[in-house]
């Protein structure tokens, strides 16, 4: 098992390799303009990622025979698809920090202050619509990207049209659905959360691009647009399970985790109010007192630093994470068995061992 | 002439029908969830407007000999891109109306107050986060549309797909740069103005997208992915300079024009210091007394409605109007030349109607 994971690491950062550099070509460098906004586009791009999703895409595009190098543009386009995400949800959530710096919106706004002299609240605006405009431009270029397995590549033009429409409206449609839940959620009472309704929010907001960039990597390996095929729908099953279970991890490390090596601070979804399961189990095991102590902190911007480690403590003491932390290995347990119904190979190995990592990693 | 014009307007409406109706289509009202986002989504599809992207989308269908009805997912797909830049516009504008009733952000921020209670400062976040959202989920039901004029229809898949990239980073880095720097222009010194740089910023902003429109429906004329034919190069030329004197009439519409037949409202442009030609002209004809005055309330967000309809009155009294105006007339003069290169058809004569109706619109 060990070894496995050593080896697991080495073809991730391996294929980070792939996408980093596809995105990367002087033929795109062209394309964004003015400069503050092409510094919006990339920032993200340039900052060392775990890059998961192309990832699982080139793994299944394997799994099923086919070649993972004709796969590398969809795999960047999923990539850059969950890039726009990242930036709108920043700005949605007041995020200031990402991957080790700082957000788009916030970043933007420190360049009208630097470069511009933009007095503050009008930098901030600024920041905002350059944010806005460059996640617009991150997901055209998405589906650029996708556009060129065809025009560029030898992929049947109908699978193309196929996985672009899949990602346009079922995959983005239900993504922004569990961006709106969450956003609605951190507003109400957190008596009336359920686990199944905090469950169906994750899988929106996380489970459903993953399931995408299996179903991708198989229907490119296949060079089939027969999204019914048993493989495509072991493997998109299989991510499908494992993106909901990665999202109770960010939950956990978004309470546990390390500053440091997450990239970002932790602490913020209690600020924000987040609706996740370790608020639903910790509240469910809580006394009247700590009811009422919970309540008061979570979803109030003005927290203090101490307010915020009380709570983290308090949703530990609680059971709230090791519950959460349990839940997480259920779902990757019952993803595994999905991968059943294919061949051995190293891919399938390599994708047992990314699900494992899903919920392993502490960044 | 007079009878034309009159048939001209039938003919349009008749086209605003076709789009409205396949967009309100059973198909597409299931994709939206939950209730506010899809509210958001079709507020200003279910608001009338003049739809002359689509319009010429499909006119240019038909000017090369093309069934128009099989270019209607694409005319609607123009639409749905237009509309989500929109919203986005009217939230980095900060704009209340849009089509006679209210922008997107601004109705979602009433619906959060009514209905969720929300207190006012966190409903306004939750009107600009719907609008966010809300706009991210239409690009990508733009390209939807594009995908079914090969999934749903005849077309060679390879056109959709250039069509398709076309859009996504071509027009829409096109779109977005002419909108960035229209915000940072609004910043910079009116004196600093070139008419040749305003002049490219509006063709950003307006003349690629229907420049696009008129390729896209001669290319599904045609069905061919040759976009160097001289009638696909001469329709889009002509769209492209006729999108900048629309863009033009616009911003004289926004100085001149009747706020209950435009839908919105007048002297916003003034308020946020938007940087048009009619800016130009004006500062260059004023007095060092009446330059003071103009910089006084030119992107004075707190300027009075007296102010500003004083600047309103300086601004076609020193011809900024005017001589906007004649610079439109030039640019359609200019554009109908286009088109001598197509055989005469009721398609051509809709067509120079179309640009005529451009410049010649108060709504």
């Amino acid at each position: 098992m060990k070894t496995k994971s050593i080896d697991f690491l080495a073809e991730l950062e391996k294929r980070e390799r792939w996408i980093a550099s596809y995105l990367k070509s002087k033929e795109f460098e062209e394309w964004f303009y003015p400069a503050h906004l092409k510094e919006a586009v990339y920032s993200y791009v340039n900052r060392s990622g775990k890059r998961l999703r192309p990832a699982v895409l080139l793994l299944s595009c394997g799994a099923v025979g086919g070649k993972e190098e004709e796969a590398v543009p969809a795999a960047a386009a999923v990539e850059m698809f969950h890039t726009w995400t990242l930036v709108h949800d920043d700005l949605i959530d007041n995020d200031e920090r990402r991957r080790g710096g700082l957000t788009v919106h916030a970043q933007s706004s420190k360049l009208a202050q630097q470069q511009m002299n933009y007095p503050e609240n009008q930098a901030k605006d600024y920041g905002r619509h350059i944010a806005i405009l460059a996640g617009d431009v991150q997901q055209g270029w998405a589906v650029s990207l996708l556009c060129d397995c065809s025009l560029k590549g030898d992929l049947d033009p109908r699978v193309t049209l196929t996985l672009i429409r899949m990602l346009e409206s079922y995959v983005l449609n239900t993504l922004v659905s569990g961006e709106t839940l969450d956003i609605q959620f951190s507003k109400q009472a957190i008596e009336s959360l359920e686990p199944e309704r905090i469950l169906d929010m994750l899988w929106r907001k996380t489970g459903a691009l993953y399931e995408y960039a299996a179903k991708a990597g198989a229907m490119i390996g296949l060079n089939s647009t027969h999204a019914d095929d048993r493989r495509i729908v072991a493997l998109s099953n299989f991510t499908s399970r494992c993106g909901t279970a990665f999202q109770l991890q960010d939950d956990i490390l978004g309470i546990i985790g390390d500053e440091k090596q997450l990239g970002k601070p932790v602490g913020s979804d209690i600020r924000e109010g987040k609706r996740t399961t370790i608020i639903y189990y910790a509240f469910k095991n809580a006394t009247l007192e700590q009811k009422a102590r919970l309540k008061s902190v979570l979803g109030n911007s003005e927290a203090t630093r101490e307010q915020i480690d009380q709570i983290r403590q308090l949703l530990i003491e609680l059971g709230g994470v090791s519950e959460t932390k349990r839940l997480a290995e259920q779902i990757i347990q019952k993803a595994r068995t999905e991968l059943d119904v294919l061949e051995d190979s190293s891919y399938k190995q390599l994708l047992l061992a990314w699900a494992d990592f899903m919920i392993a990693r502490n960044f």
